[in-house]
């Protein structure tokens, strides 16, 4: 049996690989969960050609992109969950990933507060653990 | 008759919005060159849905990839004409965009050096020069 | 006769140069206003010794330091005149700046919004406009 | 005994808290280091009233100028051992922190590279783990 953030997780998911949406482009339609707790969300997929740059790499867009989208997930995996609105994002790009290798991308909630949530997420290979990206995510909950 | 950094910029759009890599998805394959100098590329496009998220507006995730694009397009039009690998990019976001809205996107070199480039970009908003995001993207060109 | 927000200006430099305040340390005691508009105040100051690393250049934390007082001056040059409390604060470091030399700091509110303030600042050699660093800095106005 | 890597702490300490440079000023002078290994470096310090602001709490620039120090420190315990030039720091502000409370500081090298070096840090309270604040700081090792 799934536990309860996991199926949470499951619609996060899918409501972010939703056809149309930039969440679908960017490849969350691909992404599998991997583990699911309170303020936490982990995922993997495999780097596919159209996520990818003229050296056919990870695009550094498509790697903010995809932390964006589930740093918001993890929002999604706390009491309050709400997904906010942006309000800063930074990423710093460690290593290069190349078209089919699998990647982890770790997000999770450091504080949850009324007006303001802060999250962080790890990018990495998943065979050598070597690290992708870095990201901060801040987002408001607006009244 | 299209200025040398016109007929760049032109290209350098063509190139990153190739059908089958991130770019494209990210929607360069729709902007329009407005303005093109040393080190400054100006570009426009109107918001279409595949850029967007459950809200109906431009994906944080969307404008994090279309300004590490045409900053590194800005660095393009320099005298070293190199893409770089992304170092580190930070965006502010300041208000939402809807679809349909026209935007302008005007990225800039601050200091392109032997080891780093530095880069900055500013979308807003085409009506009324609303302020949607603000970003700085830095590069390091490996030897 | 000074304008209005130049009068502010000065007493926002006083505040933040207290002795026994860290805006002390960090050198506020010895700038100085030589522009002051809403929302954008420009300062100029020599480096110092006690503002530097073991290699006599600009401290990176000090500079940090100087754009998180000057861009919060920034935002006390506008209607709301509030100093809100930081949410993130992101430097570029673009060259070293030794002692003695005159550094301009010029900070503005790019947004002021009723939850959240949006700034920037440009610091900068005075003889020849060499980019020193830029930074953004984001504040919260709370409830 | 003191290990190899805390005796190296003990010495960086030191140095950053050499009175006349800008490491005395943030507070370097006073703090104390609790653990030390390879890449990873933790200090402990009380807030003193000269780091604080006006509101007296722990000063958003003395927290980035701390974090620019000690992130560096942990650069110089590895092999290569080479404290390097900032290229960019980004602090997230999560909570204030009052006068005399004590704070940890843990730093961590995240990736060593010939030309960059990425590094992390978490400033929080003791008593109770709360996190002040969060930042990441990229620094250039120029040939």
């Amino acid at each position: 049996m799934a536990s309860k953030y996991m199926q949470i997780a499951k619609e996060v998911i899918k409501m972010f690989g939703t056809k149309g949406q930039f969440g679908y482009a960017a490849g969350a339609r691909n992404v599998r969960a991997v583990h699911a707790e309170e303020g936490n969300l982990r995922v993997e997929f495999e780097v596919e050609k159209d996520q990818t740059n003229q050296f056919e790499t990870l695009h550094g867009g498509c790697t903010a992109a995809l932390i964006d989208c589930f740093t918001t997930g993890a929002l999604l995996l706390t009491k309050e969950a709400r997904p906010g609105v942006s309000v800063d994002l930074h990423i710093t790009y460690l290593t290069a990933a190349n078209i089919g290798e699998t990647l982890v991308l770790n997000s999770t909630v450091i504080k949850q507060g009324r007006s303001l949530g802060f999250t962080k997420a790890e990018l990495y290979r998943k065979r050598d653990n070597a690290m992708i990206a870095t990201g901060v995510h801040t987002k408001a909950f607006p009244k």
